[in-house]
């Protein structure tokens, strides 16, 4: 088959090509800043000239950081309209499937190589193969995936869990809210569980709580292209406090987000977690603080310790999973 | 068929017993209080006696109130377990089914008569018929379902998300958040959406927020045998205004809490809301305030400004579905 496949962002876009028809696969990849493109197409275009790849694929999947309503879909941060219709026309194939990114993840959680994740919480009295589980993804956003297992196979439904509110389970993170509520109308997940996130967090315990900011620290941040990035590695370094702070309330901020996104796809087997911001700080999600907030659901407890709960490391899932659901989708 | 079906709350157990094999169908139901019971095979054993039936039924489906694992189910605030092979040994069927009360309330959903529903956004550009739809039902606890239109039927998936934490979505609400956490160690959705949480807010306003209390209605209230159903009546009246302002909150605490509901099975194309606590206060739910509460979700306001919205005021539709479910279970 010969197959084209994306995993639209809001900050980069990923192509990937694969042709496994003839005796020598050919697997090609590609990574682009939405920024630069005024659309999809250009960009698509772009990949395929630098490789020399023909049109007429059997089928291309694009997973998109994003809502999709019958086969149109907005990115949130990008003026970029998606439509299924228009680039079947334009790449010549009547297999076009365009997806949420999160169901790309969900859909390459069977494919997952032991080497590639990290088991959080092992799980107790579960199937090894999970009827019901859920897939977050933290990167420039907030996003969420359930997974089921019905009529024999696997069907992964979107979710726009991101937008949900943010609900503080501690006295700091209430006045975290308070916080945040000054400065905007409302308050959604996704504005501290993202990159974004991470660098708000930093500013709250500088502005709010007082904790020293070193101006080492403050001029690399200034300088940085990613400041997220930039204070998870400090955080995990240890050797700077308001970088310890912010990330120790992300990881408990987290816990609690992953735990009520669970209760929504309950009784379920399993948790996956994706996406660049959280694979950059697994050593921090290890800590006991994590499971401890994700489990601290008052009767829900006792179950939410039984699942297992698993960290994506692979930064390709949602390219290998718009790969398997364009296979799958052709195959039935 | 000769089926019998129950909704088993956490508070009142009902039986419906139904039997269209002969010329003259048979409908018998009974209502009871748990608290009289030391299980549930007791009701159903005084239930089958009142009316002389007979075991040995073509299906028995029973909704309970708390998560169905592997046919287990324990029913919160309830010492009940309940077993469905056990009770498929004593009730004489092959066809025993046990599933979660709301995703009964979702197998109700399809047979709703017009004259039982309330529409409280009429939507816009969708399906008669919906693919994938939230159903919230408030009573003693807060449940939630999802209907998903797949392989060209329906399928109802459970959920505990009424142990999610609770998201304040403004500065009465915070205050609200931080009330709770001085009396408890986390503070969940379901807290305030339910009866006691209806009472909760009364208080709130009472003791924190300094509303006067009318003398009238406190002795009202402590000889109430349900707080909530007194409150929301004198809300309705609108002639006290402590009891006004605790149901307004209500409200919009729990639109905000439906759309975040909604987000987690977007998207959708409807959402249903059941129960007694809601039918109870129709007109304060005609309101903008819940619809803005519910729809005030940042970038995801237009898409939940086009689903319908309809609240349920049958007080059966657990027990309908339930009976949906057996036929349907039955007939595949």
């Amino acid at each position: 088959m010969r197959i084209l496949a994306g995993d639209i962002g809001g900050t980069h876009a990923r192509l990937i090509y694969v042709d496994d028809n003839s005796d020598c696969p050919v697997r090609h990849s590609g990574s682009y800043a939405c920024a630069g493109y005024p659309g999809l197409m250009p960009v698509i275009e772009s990949f395929l000239s630098h490789y020399a790849i023909d049109k007429s694929f059997d089928a291309v999947c694009l997973a998109v950081a994003g809502p999709v309503f019958a086969g149109e879909a907005v990115i949130t941060n990008l003026p970029w309209e998606i439509s299924a219709d228009r680039l079947a026309a334009q790449l010549g194939t009547r297999n076009m499937f365009l997806i949420n990114d999160l169901v790309a993840v969900a859909w390459a959680v069977q494919g997952l190589q032991p080497d590639r994740i990290v088991l959080l919480q092992a799980g107790l009295d579960q199937p090894a193969t999970p009827r019901r589980a859920a897939v977050v993804g933290v990167g420039t956003g907030l996003g969420a995936a359930e997974l089921v297992w019905s009529e024999g196979h696997y069907t992964a439904f979107s979710s726009e869990a991101g937008h949900a509110g943010f609900a503080p389970a501690t006295v700091e993170q209430e006045q975290l809210l308070a916080w945040l509520h000054q400065r905007h109308d409302r308050v959604s997940v996704e504005m501290l569980l993202s990159g974004n996130g991470i660098h708000k967090l930093y500013r709250f315990f500088r502005d709010v709580l007082g904790v020293t900011e070193s101006s080492r620290v403050a001029v690399q941040i200034a300088q940085a292209d990613d400041p997220a990035a930039l204070i998870s590695r400090r955080a995990l370094a240890a050797d700077d406090e308001l970088c310890t702070r912010a990330l120790a309330c992300f990881v408990e901020i987290l816990g609690a987000a992953v735990g009520d996104i669970a209760l929504h796809y309950f009784p379920l087997n399993a948790v996956y977690l994706a996406g660049g911001v959280v694979a950059g700080i697994a050593p921090l999600l290890q800590d006991h603080r994590f499971l401890h907030a994700l489990t601290r659901k008052g009767p829900m407890r006792t179950h939410l310790q039984k699942l297992s709960v698993t960290l994506i490391m692979s930064g390709t899932a949602g390219l290998d999973g718009a790969v398997a659901y364009a296979r799958r989708r052709c195959v039935r």
